[in-house]
């Protein structure tokens, strides 16, 4: 049987832990170290503030110009960053000590994903934040997707079909993406953080 | 913008909320209605307490054969059994208050699989129940799958190749799992719960 002492053969001494980091989390945790708003680096770099927004939260990944002006704008040099990322190694991580940094736009909801978009081929995944009120639009025109979702804050209504669900934190659901009848939305009071994987 | 005002479109009434229950879940809920133990409903069944286990976990899918035997174990008709599964239409839900129900094996380790076996297609998804000091065996001979942990309950060290992650609830990871190099435990002193999300 599996046991935990088998992590010993590894020869990984715990002391050690480095913890893979996207290029979106790097470059999001330099500016708030920085003390820079996303709108001061965003015109330094020559790019728009929802650009880089979505930079930061790996739905877009910068084009090597692009990300050249904006490590200029972090006042960082390129190879640098690159260097720092070094470790993330196929494994990419969301610790909830990060989800006070996201930033929350307008539209009342962000999605934060795991991977950087040349990493996505079979699943995609991320994290949602649902500001009370409102819903994630649906991504339209899929045919045999499957999603799951897991609530870990706030409470969270998913409308499929027929079904009207109410999830607490803890809460669950794997199903086949219905999108003309689908709705994820927070009926709640605080902030819902929604665990989200998908097909593509 | 999307908005939760958006639901309305769908014509659902809040008031009616079927839940889709799969076969595992139904089984269980019934056998602890009834105050019966997975051995008792096993030898009446004629099949053994592990693969009774298995079935309540979804992680194996009974024969007809073996589900008319444990459905008339349990006291019921096959037909009515199914009829009560008819609302799942491809939603299946693991509510937090389901995790007490899981009953855990001498290993100290349980899956419980969302989705019957013949619904996994391109991902596969459990909570994963692990005790304190156990780990959960590495699927063996795997070549480019990608796999999503999120810790829900209690602690989880994650190995990854020459990683090593600590994580507490609320933190979750996206990797391209390394079977040679990886193992997923529990270093806490309470029942840790995962949720799990793997490619075929």
């Amino acid at each position: 049987m599996a046991n935990i002492n088998q992590a010993l053969v590894f020869s990984v001494r715990p002391s050690e832990r480095p913890v893979g980091v996207n290029l979106g989390t790097l470059l999001r945790r330099i500016r708030k170290e920085k003390k820079l708003t996303l709108k001061a680096v965003a015109e330094k770099a020559g790019v728009s503030e929802g650009f880089l927004s979505q930079v930061e939260n790996s739905v877009k990944s910068p084009s090597l110009a692009s990300l050249k002006n904006i490590s200029a704008a972090l006042g960082l040099d390129t190879g640098e960053l690159l260097n720092q990322l070094k470790n993330s190694e196929g494994l990419f991580l969301i610790q909830k000590s990060e989800w006070d940094e996201v930033d929350l736009p307008h539209t009342g909801f962000a999605t934060r994903r795991f991977c950087p978009p040349d990493e996505r081929t079979a699943i995609d995944s991320a994290l949602l934040f649902i500001e009370p009120g409102k819903a994630i639009p649906v991504r339209k025109g899929l045919k045999n997707v499957q999603e799951v979702l897991c609530l870990l804050q706030g409470s969270l209504e998913l409308v499929h079909g027929e079904k009207v669900i109410r999830m607490v934190p803890g809460d669950a659901a794997h199903f086949w993406s219905d999108p003309e009848r689908q709705l994820v939305s927070n009926p709640g009071e605080e902030l819902a953080v929604v665990l989200w994987v998908g097909t593509m």
